[in-house]
């Protein structure tokens, strides 16, 4: 068992790495995971599940390819799965992601911005 | 697709019933839930999966028959499947819980808190 409260903020002083998202906690085979973000991720998709965006600090627009969505502090969404998405963040946001574990946070793309899957902080 | 962003301050300002909860997104065959909840819950517990609360204002108390967790505003913690757990709030909570769908509130304890499922608002 996971033993004690995972704290947002606390997890969040312990890395500033950008696009990189990080386990905090694992549900099933469910992961969530936090990011920072800033500038323009790429066009992706994850054709084999939903992916959830929770915006716990900023303002993330999430471009689809008919609009854009966009979430503030207290905020979530889910991109479902096959949905073309590109996160972008006017300035930095602290955002959470549920995801199956082992999605890659570019999906289908692949590319510089592709982080490891599965790194725990 | 839920076309537009959730907002957890509107969602919360639209029901007041306790421990009670309102899905309000669904990831795969995951729900999102809020509630709102105070005093005293039932012990139980739920056999077939892990539980997620995120406390979103207020704070949680889990019992555990082995300790207690408690958790602040922007934390979270996973109850794994199969161990006993008594949610107890001394004064209201805002609460988000993420499971699967069809989870049932009070588990394998049945009872009067027992609340409908699926219940979206």
């Amino acid at each position: 068992m996971q033993n004690s409260p995972v704290n947002f903020a606390e997890k969040f002083s312990k890395f500033n790495d950008l696009w990189s998202p990080k386990v905090i906690a694992e549900m099933n085979n469910y992961q969530f995971k936090l990011a920072k973000v800033e500038g323009e991720f790429v066009w992706h998709e994850h054709p084999d599940t939903d992916e959830v965006f929770i915006v716990l600090e900023g303002q993330l627009d999430i471009e689809l390819r008919d609009k854009t969505v966009t979430l503030h502090e207290g905020e979530m969404f889910v991109v479902p799965k096959g949905v073309e998405h590109k996160p972008v963040a006017k300035s930095e946001c602290k955002i959470m992601l549920v995801e199956p574990k082992g999605v890659v946070n570019t999906g289908d793309s692949g590319g510089e911005l592709t982080a490891e899957t599965d790194v725990w902080i």
